[in-house]
């Protein structure tokens, strides 16, 4: 079988149609546009209703793939915007791919797979439909990316589909119903879906234990290792998971934490630590290049009260809580890793526990060791 | 000499007007009325123009000390409200007072020093003449502490005045000029005077280093220890004045770091180290009880770059960059301390680096040592 | 019997604390504190959930009246704050009261009936329960206005209560239920059944037209008099009824319109026809003092369009949709009256068709003929 | 000399991207895109700073304007993005442009010109180098639409550059200096200086009327038929004259007027009138096809006063005061108009007087005539 290396470039965006570096990569070669599996963006709008920035990014980024990529190629890229960069936060992308490996190298590795579900019923988001035909998506893209072990799997990102006036009223024509009848609610509804299918891939949950009722609603179900988002522009489910493998080889690796609140930065601290970083205190400047990515969701915990204090995020008509989460959050990250180009995402239904939310960190190791790049 | 004690209180507000805490704590004798120099609010307003939190809780504050104080003692007391609870942050009050020690205690211990200055012709706000002003005026309230060495000071809260429409027409009037003819500008230069002043009374700065034309312009020039806010009812100072004295016992200590940005925690870390906690990593919750308060000033960096990589605040026209700030500064303290009731405002012009500020903390060393509070 | 004559007092407000005007009123006799019925007042927070000017004002209001009111005689006056001044619309406070007539007088007039209902069980909220309680005390208030005719009734203001958790711990102790477990959505469920409440009195509606599941849903029921507000500090309906009647003496008069949507203004301006102005475009300056007051209830219509054409309201994350609603309908009511110191006013739940609202005018027959008030 | 007829078409759009309206009428020849002189927006971001609609707008269009013609020919249209619909104002285009017309038709009609002014040297912004550069711009375009006299324009669409820190640093690296050293500022700068060069050529001022110091700060020089936008990616300006011509023929025509404030909707209901709708109240449904298109330009007064009364536009921290008026205006006019599909647009620097606006409105007599269109 033919060894596989992955590989993750963060590079700063100074819009959210900035693909200059990206472009700048893709023409020295460092970045091979036919393994590219996924782009994620921070891009600057307010990540809710109203955020073009998302979509205005995937344009440019499309348009950019194109010169060395098929228009069929440039599709199966998952595009993955996440609007918002409250407080310190740097607008980013993150290009994920992978290659065939020459010899040598590290191993295990991070290990990176895809897969696209099926187009979904839209009668059956928000309910176990959903979260049965997600867990079979992450189970594909396990596969493709050779892990066979739910343990070594520490980070799933799904971008899921939601539902529009036209969906509901042909799922009313149908004579069955949806979920929820409130299209901006039916974009938690798929995110939470998402979140508990990828729990039961990984084994942390059994579809058995996930009642209907219990979806967006029972806060005590959640996935430690899924970060999800939804988008009106697909119809199915696109996966990205990442984990470690023996198969794979290079300087990159993966761990994850589980904040149970906004501030719990210490299981995050013992990731790092777990990687090979020394995090004594915030990440020395020599640490922080070995820290290639750090994904996040943040969210305002629903009791209104942070470690038995009221925060006044769910209060505030003039700022979205979602937004308030995000900048807090990465502050607390940021304080602790060094710097703020860091990929906190809102939006967290059954994503870690209420009011925390699960974080993955990428590491190379070469940079930790403080030696050059290999 | 009588020698005196410090007290600290710290509790919730549940509103703006919420002074059930304080009453109660007036009612039962555990805070001596006649004893508070200063009464700080954490409001959750926006902190900006419109923010009538500020008022509200002071209308709430001055009310609830009628029952105990006369009207004049009542005015004496100084109320610093500072709106803006983003993020995490906590509404709170800090009631700071002192009384007359009895026989033994700690020391040296925390020293709290008020002093009102005369009132200020409006045309030296923003300038030198303020700066000279506010200088004398921090001496003052040293004197009142009974701290001679200005290496004694941690913290220096000033409550400053602005310009109004009806000031600067009289400033005309008389044939002068002022500083700015914007009301809005003149709070920041106003701060940013008495932030400079400050930096003089304790040796930072000399009076001959600070031209009209640096006011309000040069970042370069800043204090470490001071934090100051304009409100409109005032035209004079009220400063109050925190450090330590051999003449002051009780199990109160300040300390005080500046950090260099929003995230630059480690040296906040140090200062809490200093003060006797253990401070690897977040505050554990057995430490917690022993920060009794942390104040701190936050800010955008006006280079638009956080450790070089872009920060979009200063470009939001949705929410004020001042609201980012808090938000974002107070996840990275909150990580580091381990809760938010902490005391986080904005507008930090001199005070601490550009992009960052001073913060100070009050620690209750029998807390610290685990026992139970003496 | 005795007659009466109805007064009703605009004042700007320079803040929301600003009482100045009213005391300087009552001061001076021009308002009799004793007959003051209901204070409206229109102050500049922004009228969503965290807007603390409403409670700052009426705690100042309180204040203001003390002086000549005893303590029960203050608490019986109804406060009823609307927040929100966007776009052109100005601060202001409607004192709305009455007292004993001498000999002549116009008539019929402006007749102001006031009744405050029993306490309502939290779990008739948002359903037929209060509807009918509301209903009942509509008529207490017609009554007290001394109007038999439902169609001399113009105007109907409700307070009314809201959920809190408590009030739905308490009745799920009884082994009862709530209309809705979201407190933000209880304001909008009480709003909603007093406006219907309103229509029962009056005879738009009966109550046997309307069920439970109705309220808060179906849009094509509501009531074209009335405008209602919800508040925590109580816990029954505080209403006031303003209308025509041969009992009552004086220049003022009422009528009112139902406006379809937003920029529904020709029913206004007949209603201004009516009431003696020639309101031929936009009102002269001659015959603006004659229109004493304007209440309107403003909301983006729930169909995302308004006349075919798609607005953005309801999708703006960073603005609510009721601020945006207030300064449109401000704008067209502005445009037809002359000025923006009007009661424009948000959550417009079961009060007029979805996306319109009822106005209603109050107007001095002295001045629309032009000479000066009697 | 051939004669020539212009075309305006005015389309909903459903998202800053959504160019389907335009490519169908491209498709199917009702416009001919070698024709288009240019395009207007109104798209649905919030106008300020941060508002990514406009530049994914105009992204949009080029890529739809590609398939018709060459690179070049799609550079040499003008788009001009305002971002804001407040309030109901409806998301759509504007789409201008010009044919050869053929025999018959009225005479005058509705003329369209346009020109670009060579690049500006960075140190003319906001100083009389810009207005007398774009002075003779306005020319060209007067000249390139076949109007001699100005008193025949109605309406000039500006757009000027601003200043980048790239841009002043070459400046001062030159020796020189810029108007503002503020590139926020400098928008403000430009759009004022443009307003004014346009006041220029249509005789309204003199260029010796106008001092350096007076551009951004003397409100009582002001243009009553300019609309002008800055905008980073041009050096020059773009500039597009509409009038009224006996060169050229069609059903359209032009007028304009000035509101002396936010309300003053008499003046707008006079030009309606002169051009033929009758305009009593609002226009009524058989009117409205009419009204091809209102272009306003909208903002706070600087005084705070809205016809003596205090409004709180400028002291709003959440709400931008251009958002605050873009919502206002829109409801006074569309209260005149019947519907909100309008271009208002704010930053109204030197365009009409303080806190009011200019005001055009493009007609189409054969509506107006209740007549199917010609």
């Amino acid at each position: 079988m033919t060894r596989r290396t992955a590989f993750v470039h963060r590079m700063p965006a100074a819009a959210p149609d900035d693909v200059v570096p990206l472009a700048s990569a893709l023409g020295n070669g460092s970045i091979p546009a036919e393994g590219i599996v996924a782009i994620l963006g921070k891009t600057e709008g307010n990540g809710c209703v109203n955020d073009f920035t998302r979509a205005f990014a995937v344009r440019a980024l499309k348009d950019a793939l194109r010169d060395d990529l098929s228009k069929e190629a440039v599709e199966k890229v998952s595009y993955v915007m996440s609007g918002g960069t409250e407080g310190g936060l740097a607008p980013h992308w993150l290009v994920l791919g992978r290659a065939e490996a020459g010899e040598g190298g590290q191993s295990p590795s991070l290990a990176i797979g895809g897969a696209h579900t099926p187009a979904m019923p839209s009668e059956d988001l928000g309910r176990r439909g959903q979260v049965a035909l997600v867990a079979a998506g992450v189970r594909a893209a396990m596969a493709d990316a050779g892990i066979d072990d739910p343990a070594d799997v520490h980070f799933v990102q799904i971008k899921c589909p939601l539902l529009t006036a036209d969906r509901i009223a042909a799922v009313d024509a149908a004579g069955k119903t949806t979920s929820t009848r409130d299209t901006l609610k039916s974009m938690g509804m798929s995110r939470g879906a998402s979140a508990l299918g990828a729990a039961v891939a990984l084994g942390e949950l059994s579809l058995d234990d996930i009642e209907d009722s219990a979806i967006g609603r029972d806060v005590s179900l959640w996935c430690g290792r899924a970060s999800t988002s939804a988008g009106v522009e697909l119809l199915n489910h696109e996966i990205v998971v990442m984990g470690m493998s023996a198969d794979w080889v290079g300087p990159l690796a993966i761990d994850h934490a589980v904040m149970a609140d906004g501030i719990d930065v210490e299981p995050v601290r013992a990731a790092l630590k777990r990687l090979g970083f020394a995090a004594n205190g915030q990440l020395s400047l020599a640490e922080q290049p070995g820290m290639v990515a750090l994904l996040a969701k943040a969210e305002a915990g629903s009791t209104g009260r942070l470690r038995g204090k009221r925060h006044t995020m769910l209060d505030d008509s003039d700022i979205s809580s979602t937004r308030h989460a995000r900048g807090f959050v990465a502050g607390a990250l940021a304080g602790l890793v060094g710097h703020a180009e860091i990929f906190v995402s809102g939006g967290a239904e059954h994503q870690g526990p209420d009011g925390g939310g699960p974080v993955a960190i990428i590491a190379n190791s070469d940079w930790i060791r403080g030696g050059l790049p290999s």
